[in-house]
């Protein structure tokens, strides 16, 4: 039977306990010298299987960049799918951070890559941009409240930049990201779960955290996927908006300052990454249930 | 040597004669019946490559659409590659329609995958969408002045919903694709070619014609790429404003009216295509070179 995404998001928090995403963007130009010596493909297989192995009793989720993996072209592709099979095989929900967007039948096709049944890439949830607006976003909705799969719309980037067009003040006076976080608040009652949320989430950057308030109260109903968290310059500990009476309600990623903690902590880099994901947990626990009930 | 985007663009126009660009989508679904009995990659496979080689003759350019190789899962992106292969032994440039965006190194991830010298999948374009901010589009920019390639950027799309976010009103009263555009023309200027154009071009609608002209006022150095003709609606005897006294500035997309053509017009669905790329071919000429002095 299906279920819907943000009730298994919430099962998931609460069986491990945390609110961390581990984002995984293999960067061989990162990896520490003892994986040098093979191809590229065989470095990043074997750097992503060893970080899912270390992170997994830390983190709830993990991210997954397709740029790295397209990067490596066909054979990218599938250790792509052999990350995603490891993921769910070590109990892990994971989404595929691809930012896709496209129109009708196309943007159906990328549902059916990625969020339906027979999907040969079954991620758990799909990133998704806004700009093509309303008609471009409900394909993804469908197929993933079909499927107890979820999406999550970019409403705010944690980027320098992302005040270019997302600051905009519209005629009314709200920024543009306000009228996208409406839209997405609307869109998103199509498939709400028992836990209250729904499987249409957005998301906001750590590094703007003095909008997660305004954003809540706009977006009761999203579950928040945060990144930005350490190299970006993002702290967990200013999220505090994001989270619910319970502890839920969002979601922080940290990709490089957990996968290449190594640099700054020295030894094998799947124990730093273990760490530095452990630390991450423990803080963003603290920063959640401060406010519980 | 390393020649301009908009360059190489215009010598396959010329050579051509044709401003046509046909959009690769391949479907299963609506592939005619006599493609039946294998499996959709081997399908995809076939039809692919009929296409390409029956409109290699009309078109300058196709324009592949990411979604319908990835929903194949990766034999879907071995496909895509042998598919770019094909096209370009057939002496057309390819464009993979793709909508990527994302920020700082994964955004150059998404470039080496399709822009850098040694991409896995070297495209000779590659569209983009803007909704993260300039400095999202700079590292796609940035690559593709490198290796003589181009991206288009979305400005003003072809669906229904595009005007939901590209035509809100901003402050200063202009709708928000015309501060993209501004921003696709202020980052054109990097990478200028001897035909005056830029290897950053405007991806603009053929459903909305009228915002022709003053798209072209504020992109003054973009070639435009208009999807939309045919099956969305957009006729091509109405977007002359596009192209300059020389019949070039602009590529028209069709798509589903070209390479299913076989179902309005019966017969071999290859010789179906090559006819109506003939006739859109023709038909594009006329408008394009209307106003020639």
């Amino acid at each position: 039977m299906r279920i819907n995404f943000a009730d298994r998001l919430k099962e998931a928090v609460e069986v491990k306990d945390s609110r961390l995403v581990v984002g995984i963007d293999p960067d061989p130009e990162l990896f520490p010298p003892e994986t040098e010596g093979r191809t590229a493909v065989e470095r990043v297989d074997e750097f992503g299987r060893r970080i899912l192995e270390s992170v997994a009793g830390e983190a709830s989720t993990v991210k997954f960049q397709s740029a790295f993996y397209e990067k490596l072209g066909p054979p990218g592709i599938e250790t792509l799918a052999e990350h995603l099979k490891t993921a769910h095989r070590l109990g892990l929900l994971a989404i595929l951070d691809a930012k896709r967007n496209d129109i009708g039948n196309t943007a159906r096709a990328y549902a059916a890559a990625y969020l339906n049944r027979n999907a040969p890439l079954p991620f758990d949830a799909l990133t998704v941009s806004p700009y093509l607006g309303v008609d471009s976003l409900e394909p993804f909705i469908e197929a993933a409240a079909e499927t107890g799969r979820g999406i999550f719309v970019l409403v705010k980037t944690s980027n320098p930049g992302s005040g270019d067009f997302q600051d905009v003040e519209t005629a009314g006076g709200e920024p543009l990201y306000l009228r996208v976080a409406k839209a997405v608040a609307e869109l998103g009652k199509f498939d709400i779960g028992k836990c209250g949320y729904s499987s249409v989430g957005a998301v906001s950057g750590a590094t703007y955290p003095k909008l997660l308030t305004e954003l809540r109260r706009i977006m009761p109903a999203q579950i928040f996927l945060i990144p930005g968290v350490g190299a970006q310059g993002g702290r967990a500990t200013d999220l505090a908006p994001a989270f619910d009476d319970e502890g839920f309600g969002a979601l922080v990623v940290a990709a490089r300052s957990v996968i290449y903690a190594y640099r700054d902590r020295g030894g094998d880099y799947a124990e730093a990454a273990y760490e530095a994901a452990a630390y991450l947990r423990k803080e963003i626990n603290e920063v959640a249930t401060a406010g519980r009930k």
